[in-house]
């Protein structure tokens, strides 16, 4: 892991850019000194440069709380190289929603499962390097991003201790069943009105995740309009795991 | 409204029982100066007696936020006469539930729809008391409790203007076509494995809701199982609608 840039921001949080090898990452810690939990902040594949204005957003709610929060870019995305079977998978998806075809199940195994497969194990590589540094301790949450890699995520690596999913995805069928093996407290936030959601199938994938504490949180609105107050909800979930 | 008893409690909150005509009632006000914002505590038809212990710390958490809150008997219940149509259709719903039988429609409309036209009246005559005392004042939320009183109080009665709703009871068809016209911000809490509580129409009802600001906040848990941090979430929807 290499910093490669840094930069105090106003309220006093520290975002410096690295490097893991080829993937480019960002981490952000608040000014207190003792080590801070840490939130893995996930994203959509829409690339981390034009994700930043949300990410930083995130960031600063979060270290307002204490904690540290740390993405990566996701294969395929931002200034990674393009990768065929995913941009494939894109374009299938794009043709299926502009023809007002309903998206099958083989388009979105396609899209998400070989992100799932490749990305995961980078997300437990930063993981590995972030908890190295003295500024961060445990445990960690991850929040948002593809709810795929979450679940992932969340089932084959023991030290991420709760999570914040966020139903707006496609979900593949294999995913429902690796979600009955999640068993760390989550919360799941539902937009009732997402225009990209299947509102059934986040029901039902929120009923499939074996864990004992799980909330979901709906609100009205779109994919883009989760209101300010989930954004709090979820915040004082990691301050009731994580601390 | 005349009071008929006082009482400090050890957190400094002021609990005195009323009674309005023949009705009996409860109010509780934190031990601050100014005029509190009113809740309106509903509860199942068990009688305020038996539900005194969760009504007193609701009651406490709502004072601790600066809410004074109030409660009335349930036409039918704890002290007040008996009411033979209620009774026989309670009676009707203990058969169907002890023989296995799904509860009819015909019983549920019994068993709900004359306590809310009863009831309602008498809660904004409460409210009516209520804002005349100095130390009550706007706005007012209503919370819990049988949820069709709920929603034809917060449709016919203006001073409402924030309820959380417990999804929890038996729901005549007819409220759904009521829950259209509630146009107040809603806090709806759910207990996803509620053993008396049919999940898929608590989903459809919470979407029935004309609100523009409406939440679903579900949780894992039997009917009695809210936990602690929905309550809280519930306290802080009420801070920032009525405050």
């Amino acid at each position: 892991m290499r910093f490669t840039s840094e930069r105090r921001l106003d309220d006093g949080v520290l975002e410096r850019e690295f490097t893991l090898g080829e993937i480019p990452g960002t981490l952000w810690t608040p000014e207190s000194a003792a080590p801070a939990p840490l939130i893995l902040l996930g994203h959509p594949p829409l690339g981390l440069r034009r994700m930043h204005p949300r990410l930083v957003a995130r960031a600063r709610h979060a270290a307002a709380d204490g904690f540290a929060t740390a993405t990566i870019e996701l294969p395929g995305s931002g200034d990674r190289p393009r990768w065929d079977a995913v941009e494939q998978a894109r374009a299938a998806l794009r043709r299926a929603v502009e023809a007002g075809e309903p998206v099958s199940e083989e388009i979105i195994d396609a899209l998400v499962l070989p992100l799932v497969d490749k990305a995961v194990p980078e997300w437990q590589a930063a993981l590995d390097a972030l908890l190295a540094l003295p500024e961060i301790g445990g445990p960690v949450g991850y929040s948002g991003g593809v709810i795929s890699i979450g679940i992932r995520l969340a089932v084959v690596e023991p030290r991420i201790a709760a999570a914040v999913f966020f139903a707006g995805s496609l979900v593949p069928r294999a995913m429902f069943e690796e979600a009955r093996h999640v068993t760390v407290p989550l919360h799941v936030l539902l937009q009732w009105d997402d225009e990209g959601n299947d509102r059934q199938a986040a029901l039902d994938l929120f009923d499939a995740f074996g864990t004992k504490e799980k909330t979901l949180q709906a609100n009205m609105g779109g994919h883009t309009g989760v209101p300010q107050f989930a954004g709090d909800a979820a915040a004082q979930f990691f301050t009731r795991h994580l601390k």
